[in-house]
């Protein structure tokens, strides 16, 4: 049992120093730990695109020091050119990743501060920075939150599911479904936790394992196709993952992979809980069936670094995401409580 | 459509050839077509066991070519040490794989005719080489007969998922789940295939990809953790799987992921069929639960195309087939016809 340490789950993968944004380059993991230096809004996009930094919070707070470093660089052009600036660096940085509604979130919490600022552009780049290390900060407390919440589901010595990577890496910090198996690791909850490899990205295998395992948790590295047979011997005591986007009505929309574990747990009594801070819902999307899947390259399903497992000229159909109807999830654990949604309820109530 | 042109499924990857079990290394496929030669009965068993050679008909060919090669290199030592290496032989080679019962079918078929035969050792050596070709040759007709049987049971213009590879490869050629494909492409009954690339060994990928575009059909390749989301689009007609074992109740021991993707099926109303030939029946297994499931290493898991995906001391669970409960199969396609089993039935009658 995990007895009472304190678990971190703090990688210092996303800091803002000496102007620039420092990204733990989550590509290169679990085999290089590499820094990689944003200067620029655009070098920010290009981080969240190309999956440098991945995670619907983490991406959502890159996304705020993306929109800090615009402000920077353009202060000393005066405030038309200043605004200007960060007009295009939210276009820019609403671009890369279509489906994490925290990346819109963020983006429009920094132009909501800006439209109401009188402050000078110097000023404004400041506050903005101020702003983006807030949100930071709040998400590593809210992950908390959700994880002390989340725990309390959990019957004494559980082992847990959880698929694709919604820990440390995945937020500000500590983790969402990360934290949940923190918090639950902690207080003797959570025994030992099966881990999704999570094809194509691997989020699993190489962040998730990671991750846990530095914090001293015990993991079972399991492919995604073993889940089933998993449930059905009866190693698993529940699921726990996070979510991108998560419409009114409760429908979640994660990982690649989410959805047929979801199916595969309530065919085996297993509940499944869905954790995400309140930032995730998306209240402009009535249902699943409004939020955007982005599809990725063939060539992450083709080949894995650099080498090809497949013939080079398959056809490949490469959705990032897919979306559980709410009617699977057993409960959404926010930083503001736990969700059970009946048929037809929306997620209004807990926004309001 | 297909149209009416023959699709052949032939590769010669199992061939006997100048006192040598010569075998397509599968382990290689799809970046090089090598071909290695076994010339004694431990080779053979080492290419069975390292998978060199793989799917639940292929390796009882293969071991019936081993038993032949073992009956021809001890031939000259007289009928006594040569019955004593066939026995050795029947242990190495049963010792390779646990879970197709396709292995100990061949080798019992070979002991049985090492029993009754008269002959003195040469010419039982060339008897035992003529009954592997023969069991050879007729897994090939009985994939062309399971084939036909199954691709009656799609409408025409069907999009069908299918997992691992139960291919030509697999078999004496043709394929049994791959059998039921091509015949169905010819008949303008299947349009594409869906491959999952089947984790870890990838033989979607690597195998079922390869051969089924080297027949010219259309192939989707996705992640095995793709499927769910793929039928809830409504975008797979069937799915069509092989077998490495079936109990007498039905049970269906194959490719783990395979009881997953049935669960998946009956939730989204996809019919899901298994084809295999009678050899793959065992009616000492009362059901699934008396069908030995083999564990290989941990490191297929850990490391992807010969990278390591993981931390290198992450604990990995690698079961490499799971159960499929009789009652989520929709039809068992055989070369005697299709079955379809009510609660408490036997599939005795089908073999009396």
């Amino acid at each position: 049992m995990g007895g009472k340490k304190e678990i971190e789950g703090n990688f210092h993968h996303i800091a803002f120093r000496d102007g620039a944004l420092v990204l733990l380059d989550q590509r290169k993991l679990p085999r290089e730990e590499v820094y990689l230096e944003c200067r620029t809004e655009d070098e920010a996009a290009e981080a969240i695109k190309t999956m440098v930094v991945r995670g619907a919070p983490a991406i959502g707070i890159a996304a705020g020091y993306g929109m800090a470093l615009a402000a920077a660089r353009h202060a000393g052009s005066g405030a038309g050119a200043q605004r200007e600036a960060l007009e295009g660096a939210a276009r820019v940085l609403g671009a890369t990743r279509p489906t994490a509604v925290n990346l819109f979130w963020a983006i429009e919490k920094m132009m909501a501060h800006v439209d109401k600022s009188a402050s000078r552009p110097e000023a404004l780049a400041e506050e903005l920075l101020r702003l983006a290390e807030a949100m930071h900060e709040e998400d590593a407390a809210v992950c908390r939150r959700i994880g002390d919440l989340g725990a309390a589901l959990l019957p004494e010595g559980s082992s847990v599911l959880t698929h694709c990577n919604a820990g440390a890496l995945a937020t500000g910090g500590y983790g969402t479904a990360g934290g949940v198996i923190r918090s639950g690791f902690r207080d003797g909850r959570v025994r030992e936790v099966f881990v999704d490899e999570t094809r194509p990205f691997l989020q699993g295998a190489r962040l998730t394992a990671w991750e846990l395992s530095r914090d001293g948790i015990p993991v079972v590295l399991i492919t995604d196709n073993m889940a089933a047979h998993c449930m059905r011997l009866g190693k698993i005591g529940a699921i726990v993952v996070g979510a991108d986007r998560v419409a009114a009505n409760g429908d979640v929309a994660n990982k690649i992979g989410t959805y047929g574990l979801a199916v595969l747990a309530r065919e085996h009594g297993v509940p499944f809980y869905v954790a995400a801070p309140t930032s995730t819902i998306d209240m402009e999307a009535k249902g699943g069936a409004d939020i955007p899947i982005e599809e990725r390259p063939e060539e992450e399903v083709r080949s894995f670094g650099g080498a090809l497992v497949a013939p080079e000229d398959v056809r490949v159909f490469n959705p990032a995401f897919d979306v559980t109807p709410a009617r699977f999830v057993d409960a959404l654990v926010t930083e503001r409580g736990l969700v059970r949604l009946a048929d037809g309820e929306s997620l209004g109530s807990i926004l309001g």
